[in-house]
């Protein structure tokens, strides 16, 4: 897709993995970033390993404009993120002294200790840039192209309307759905031919669940990409090769 | 964790990465291995590229014991995963005939056609065992320790009650939570001593958001092994260690 940029996405943790816990950040970040012209093309779901998440982190970063991770950064034995992208980057964690006083402020206001333990989360590897958050005494930092947020959903929508302020643009990404009532195999060729005339744009074919929140149609065709002249056309195509075989389509 | 073995799952479609569906199929995939003994070390989410879907394979059916795959053996031109398969193994994507058949049959009782594009449903890796699925005429298969399913999620459940029978299986994995009021800070040096204590258990700490299911509770502890007795013990240390410091935790 023209003019766009890449990222991949890193979400760190066991209980994800084990389905413990359902994701709901991926798909935040992703709509948040399209409309920056920030495309997502690779999600890796990791363990709390440090070795796994070095070789993520290093293999990533090298391949795409911008890395996201959410998770393990929290004050107890699984939050090993800061250390791991420190070890990814060759640098030391080390304390970021603002950081520390922000925390310890609002530990004694509130009548908590600030165990050595909490102190974990005024760490950052050498050389990141913090970025501060409204609302949320931890902030998420910068280092190099990497950036590294929290898991919590809500803290880490705070982290990213902050984070989204440091990273450069591409043309916002659009998208146009068409939902309709025609089996994908009879539309298959059709939708390859418009596909293959249309190459800078995405066009997918999602075959609706029984008990989806679309079912009353068959299929959903999600049209993307940078220019809203051209998403039109393709989705004229769509819906006429559709209307012509006898089927319902229609502008979602 | 003892006596257990290893998966990774690879996530294929652009739409899972674009944020426009939501994936439903890990945590589903995660517990139905779970309690045969299977835990998932890594998670993929790849967009419909051949050569991303072919490196992401072989890495991973090299590194664990097993692979599944969700998504991409639909009939569209973004169905790209037999395809992909086939060229990891480095053998002809071929037609099935009895798969072929049993597509014909029906859809010839339905009155549709059965298109070229649709006839890649009956295409799999030379060498493939195909696994039919009850109650849906499109089966899983299995190439090597490579196990190829749906996306859609109703039809990946049908798949992945017949692929389960395909498994070896290790020692079940069992699973405790304990709620508990208590800061992470707080008791993070002592969840670490009995994680250090017991280190063939997993024990996990999440924080939860305001919004979630479980607000009542600032965490969750999750406590997960083969070993009843040792996930007993460890829960125990837990709850001892909260009301100790004067916190409320309960087993959940």
């Amino acid at each position: 897709m023209k003019n766009t940029l890449s990222a991949a996405v890193i979400l760190i943790g066991n209980e994800l993995l084990s389905g413990s816990i359902q994701d709901k950040n991926l798909a935040h970040i992703a709509k948040k970033l399209e409309v920056r012209g920030i495309r997502i093309r690779e999600t890796r779901i990791i363990p709390d390993i440090e070795d796994e998440i070095v070789n993520a982190v290093n293999h990533l970063r090298e391949k795409f404009d911008y890395v996201f991770t959410t998770g393990g950064i929290g004050p107890t034995h699984d939050d090993i993120t800061s250390d791991s992208i420190a070890a990814a980057f060759g640098v030391p964690n080390v304390i970021q002294h603002d950081v520390f006083e922000q925390i310890d402020k609002r530990l004694k206001e509130k009548g908590v200790p600030f165990t050595k333990a909490a102190q974990r989360m005024a760490h950052a590897p050498e050389g990141a840039q913090i970025i501060h958050t409204k609302h949320s005494i931890i902030p998420g930092y910068r280092k190099g192209n990497v950036f590294v947020m929290a898991g919590v959903p809500s803290i880490m929508r705070l982290m990213l309307e902050a984070v989204i302020e440091h990273l450069d643009t591409g043309f916002e990404i659009h998208n146009t759905a068409i939902h309709a009532n025609v089996g994908e195999g009879e539309i298959a060729q059709a939708l390859e031919t418009i596909q293959n005339q249309h190459p800078d744009i995405d066009i997918g074919s999602y075959p609706q669940d029984k008990n989806s929140e679309f079912s009353d149609f068959k299929v959903i065709f999600m049209v993307k990409g940078t220019d809203l002249g051209e998403i039109d056309t393709a989705c004229n195509k769509i819906l006429s090769a559709c209307h012509d075989g006898g089927h319902d389509a229609v502008l979602a």
